[in-house]
């Protein structure tokens, strides 16, 4: 197999997601140019100063026309937008790829305005992110041993995914693929409701009256469980609107838990309260035991 | 005022926070001799061989007759078991106290149990823990620096109250006071809701047909979000039921709060889910400011 070599890189959205990528692929000796797309310039110079792209695109359409691949790394919310400003413009060979948190929204986007280059569009989700953002805080290694999933539909070129998948190997990340409505369901349940129940917590006890005297007694319980309510609440708003019928979906399901707990509450029922607890402990140390064992693989 | 000295300290439950309560107490040179009082003898030896207590109680009776301070430590669940027991024991002039995470159960069974002696009972409740428990566990400087809420009533001794608000000093921690009822409705809010939440979202994860994928693309969000339901199932079976009419009503809230998002969600309302996030942010970010600006003091 042939060293994975992309001789121009399109970047849109140099943040931390597109930027580290960058960062990674130059690291691996696998990018010849990165040029940077980006709604202000002067965020496109600090990437250039920072060294994470080689430069801003002055024209738009001539570096879409002339590149490999595309990274889309911006907001979910703005990728519909922007898919439909770049459509025109791609060429005719070049891949182009997204790093969204939903699948679905973004191939439905993909398919109604990228046209001939619809099936060399690659629906991607790297497992990676920190409460940090911008081009400042990229960095190569982000994607080291995280999972990046792809989710290509059949139409979908397989040179196109392959590419896609060398150069997520290449940020030392582990390629997955599934289907667009699997991804979004594994993600409401595991990411998107989690982060809605954190925000909805600390929007609630700051609500409350008594608000300075609750957060006053807040402890590290507290904090580590509201940690992703620091989260970007633009960007989280975006998820939570694309996914909205499976995030539903998973809210249904953990109400009905909350309510069969409720029920167990007044019910005194000690055995069962405490079968919930002493379950959901053994399954999550179960899994961070399964973590553990993995790393030190 | 003179130093604090309490000649004997017996420690019912020497666990992480009866143990840390005696060598803190020790450390600052406040107590003559601890005795130990729990529910295994094997386990006093050793507390014993750790230097936590100078002995294991050979005889009850005696030890708590003798005794000017006794501290309940065991979990909530046992506490009303452990005070009938103990309650025709208590010296004339011994003054009881307890760690519990829910103080009007603990009030209810003290009344109940210790008559005589029931205006020398101060509760109390520490705000400070760790997944770790057992005398093993435990260290002189748990509570420096963290909270120590008292819960009299009218009727308590008010020189009660102060010996065990020096104790408490005297291990570091910052002495407040309020009534049981707020207590239990403030922890209900920032400790005991967020732990049932955990939990709940844990063992839906776990039910579900494909938990183990759902488990292999959990990341750290999620990590931290559930980091509390590795807590000690018995141990929060017993706080939640203890405190079940603050938590259900806490719940009820919450509940009603995950309803109004659902309705954002399902409107499409972008511009009041992003509202309740960037406030959620807001708030936390303020509270972990005003943590900071503590710390640094």
């Amino acid at each position: 197999m042939p060293p994975l070599r992309i001789e121009r890189l399109v970047v849109a959205g140099v943040g931390l997601i597109g930027g580290s990528f960058a960062l990674a692929l130059k690291q691996a000796g696998a990018v010849g140019r990165v040029v940077g797309l980006g709604r202000t310039r002067r965020s496109l110079d600090r990437a250039v100063e920072l060294g994470v792209i080689d430069e801003a695109a002055d024209d738009a359409a001539a570096a879409l026309r002339d590149a490999d691949l595309v990274m889309l790394a911006m907001p979910v919310g703005q990728t519909a937008a922007v898919l439909e400003r770049i459509a025109g413009h791609v060429g005719a060979k070049t891949i182009v790829t997204d790093a969204g948190s939903t699948k679905r929204d973004v191939i439905e986007a993909a398919r109604a305005f990228l046209k001939d280059a619809w099936p060399r569009f690659v629906p991607g989700h790297p497992i990676a992110g920190a409460e940090s953002s911008g081009a400042e805080a990229a960095r190569a290694d982000l994607f080291r041993g995280r999972k990046a999933v792809l989710t290509p539909l059949p139409e979908t070129d397989a040179p196109a995914v392959r590419l896609v998948a060398d150069a997520w190997r290449a940020c030392g990340a582990e390629v997955r693929e599934m289907s667009a409505a699997e991804h979004d369901g594994v993600f409401a349940a595991v990411s998107h409701l989690p982060h809605l129940l954190a925000f909805a917590l600390v929007h609630d006890v700051a609500q409350q009256p008594n608000a300075a005297t609750l957060f006053d007694y807040a402890a590290s319980g507290f904090r580590d469980f509201t940690r992703i309510a620091s989260s970007h609440p633009e960007m989280w708003r975006d998820i939570c609107l694309a996914n909205r019928e499976q995030l539903a979906e998973a809210l249904t399901r953990y109400q009905a838990e909350l309510d069969s707990l409720r029920r167990m509450l007044a019910a005194g029922d000690a055995a069962s309260v405490e079968r919930v607890f002493a379950d959901a402990r053994a399954a999550r140390n179960a899994w961070l035991a399964q973590i553990e064992a993995g790393e030190r693989k």
